[in-house]
């Protein structure tokens, strides 16, 4: 795969085209950030956007669900989807209410998703989704049955036309507005893991373990923890 | 405003049926928490997601961007669109790989948005923007110039179509998985603000409003504070 994606003509940003970055290092860390996407498809012409869960391994994302999900079903027809993922990382509080604005991390993937049907390759995308969210916690669990795997369907989409669009720093203003007496700056804003609250039918004795007790997600939690 | 929507055929869940929501408090609830939406909409026959800042008043709910934006050109000549808002409130630990979900809040919104035009309607938007992200700001900054609003195009796209979908609590195991000995539970998640950062040009002697020292986005942290 090439290190910096092709710009196309649904990847070239039109506005603002400084925030545009093609990076695959850029584009794969905010993808390995992000928890949800929202996937975008055409259901009988009409646009439809749905929150899930998906997981980068290499060059691929995978997305799945229920085999009896409408959006599965209408996005493994290989059809053109585009899926979104944002990370939002503060609020810009401008000196006129005009340049308020938000700094974020966003990615946007277009493309057509395949259908997974192998075993092995469902086993492995959803290994690629539980390492995804939570780390360490695919070996500690029961894998999924026969049945199970049956009952879900997984999407592969190629990581071949992306592009990453990012704001980051302080406002900016308008030359004339920086005397003015209002207090401007980023209110940094990131998703905080909050105490584990352990399921009332754990058995007595089994600890919270520590990927779920020091669960760090943002960037700059995890820069900040050893 | 109907105080329940009308289920349509594009708001009927398929899946999971149980988790469907058409209350009108409980949608407002969830748009006025959310911070950023991602737009859908169909671009030269494509599907494409943007994430974007929005604002609920009421029965419509407002988008807005440069008037030289590609995605607010597209949707601004009335074809239909799709917003959706998703707030993800923790990561479910099951027994099985199967079983592991998410607890979230969404809201789909479908409709055609229609375009601002009028100063009186632009401002009003743009307030409930500036009061939707930040409560309180918008008294101290300078308000938008006639160019600056000459150069906003603000959408409205009316509530009248919507449903949410919710998730909470524990994981839902197979039955024969809870005498396990591994923990399974919830790992809360949520929008957590971090120590406001300062605009280096803001004028020494002007203090951090509290709105920004202790902003609060997520449901739990406004119940938990007083």
């Amino acid at each position: 795969m090439p290190r910096t994606l092709p710009i196309t003509s649904r990847t070239r940003l039109r506005r603002l085209p400084a925030r545009g970055v093609f990076d695959r290092a850029a584009i794969d860390a905010i993808l390995d950030e992000g928890i949800v996407c929202h996937l975008g498809f055409i259901h009988k012409g009409q646009p439809v956007v749905i929150p899930t869960l998906y997981a980068r391994l290499g060059d691929v994302i995978y997305v799945h669900g229920s085999a009896a999900s409408r959006m599965l079903h209408s996005v493994s027809g290989g059809c053109e989807i585009c899926l979104t993922v944002t990370i939002l990382d503060g609020l810009v509080l401008a000196r006129s209410a005009f340049h308020h604005s938000a700094n974020y991390r966003s990615i946007v993937v277009f493309g057509r998703a395949l259908r997974v049907s192998d075993r092995t390759g469902k086993l492995t995308a959803l290994q690629a989704f539980s390492e995804h969210v939570v780390s360490g916690r695919w070996a500690e669990v029961r894998p999924p049955s026969v049945r199970e795997l049956k009952a879900t369907t997984v999407l592969a989409l190629p990581l071949t036309e992306a592009s990453a669009k990012v704001r980051s720093g302080p406002p900016k203003d308008e030359e004339e507005d920086y005397s003015r007496d209002v207090w401007a700056g980023v209110i940094p804003l990131r998703l905080a893991a909050g105490e584990p609250e352990t399921d009332p039918r754990v058995p007595s004795g089994v600890a919270i373990p520590n990927y779920a007790r020091f669960y760090r997600r943002s960037r700059k939690e995890r820069e900040s923890t050893p």
